[in-house]
């Protein structure tokens, strides 16, 4: 079974995907911490436990954790899929690199465009840009699958 | 590792997954485009630079979209992990691609009816009879690790 | 194919997935029977069925429920890579069990905690044990393949 994780490309994807979860827990973190600090809890119970009821609430900015994380699962969970298939038809270790890198990169920049609010449309291009090797990926699996499915 | 991808089982399996993850990328495009048309953005930043901050709003239609985004992935994604597990424990390749394809299928119709609010019940039988070859997968892959886990 | 299935890591790994992928669908479950029982329905066509366009609102305990459910989709879907690519880095059978057996026990306690409005922090405390054999997978995963990277 480690026939897998030896090979350079699946590695490559593994190493890229995997940052990239940790990077949606880090999300998770920010989005506790601010809960905390701005005092607003999504439950009565967690605001009964930090003042009460009344910071049972919501706050924009957590709204905006939660639309980061949201857009990572959209977007970062479909990767994880498309990236271990497309490991397997057989891509340059060059392309592949290419396609993975691309990806984090583009998803390092949403988030940081989302948590920061910078200035429109940083984080739409962000997003283009990290779709551009998903649908590359996908096309080139299709491609492959197309003669057996 | 390209053996995965050759056999028949999985590649049906792989091809459906792979058009159910650009399905998708496509409602992300379309709460994208009706954002745009409906002037609703969910972020101020966005709002500023398509007029100003009175367009930093909720509209019911990309709500609605993005319902269909979330329920796609409450259901896609574990598809993607089960039907890739279900393809190891060896089923015939006609009863694999029964099972690929109603859910297809039913997800298809389930945007359809989601994107174009169809008279209900049309969308919850959609989701029902998805559900079935996922569950029905869920089951046998228990049976097949039973004896190892 | 079939070598990855009788592997005594990947199967109970694949065993605890598809409990916890059946749970999201038991928490769906649920979710559909409170809009009934409450009439609070997410969509007018839905709300329109049953009892008229007053029932096309909000609910407190719905909303609960959907929080439930997407804080499984945050956790539960990356477990699910990276149970599956740990899998393949070689752990001992003991290791890997206590692993995947933490992470389901704590999400099965997260549910519940969730869906019973425990006292918290109960339900952070269940959040926070599921993480650490999450991390510490991610962390082992990422140090068997920097070598290949």
């Amino acid at each position: 079974m480690a026939v897998l994780i030896r090979n350079e490309v699946f590695s490559c994807f593994v190493f890229y995907g995997v940052l990239l979860v940790m990077k949606m827990y880090v999300i998770a973190i920010v989005t506790g911490q601010v809960r905390l600090r701005k005092k607003a809890f999504a439950n009565p119970e967690d605001a009964l436990r930090h003042g009460g009821l009344q910071y049972h609430r919501e706050d924009p900015y957590v709204e905006r954790c939660r639309r980061a994380h949201i857009n990572d699962m959209e977007n970062i969970l479909p990767f994880l899929f498309l990236g271990a298939i497309y490991s397997m038809t057989g891509p340059s270790v060059a392309a592949a690199r290419i396609h993975f890198m691309v990806f984090f990169m583009a998803r390092m920049l949403h988030t940081i465009a989302y948590l920061f609010a910078l200035q429109a449309p940083t984080r739409s291009l962000a997003y283009i840009v990290g779709q551009i090797p998903c649908v590359s990926m996908a096309l080139q699996i299709l491609m492959a699958v197309a003669a057996y499915a």
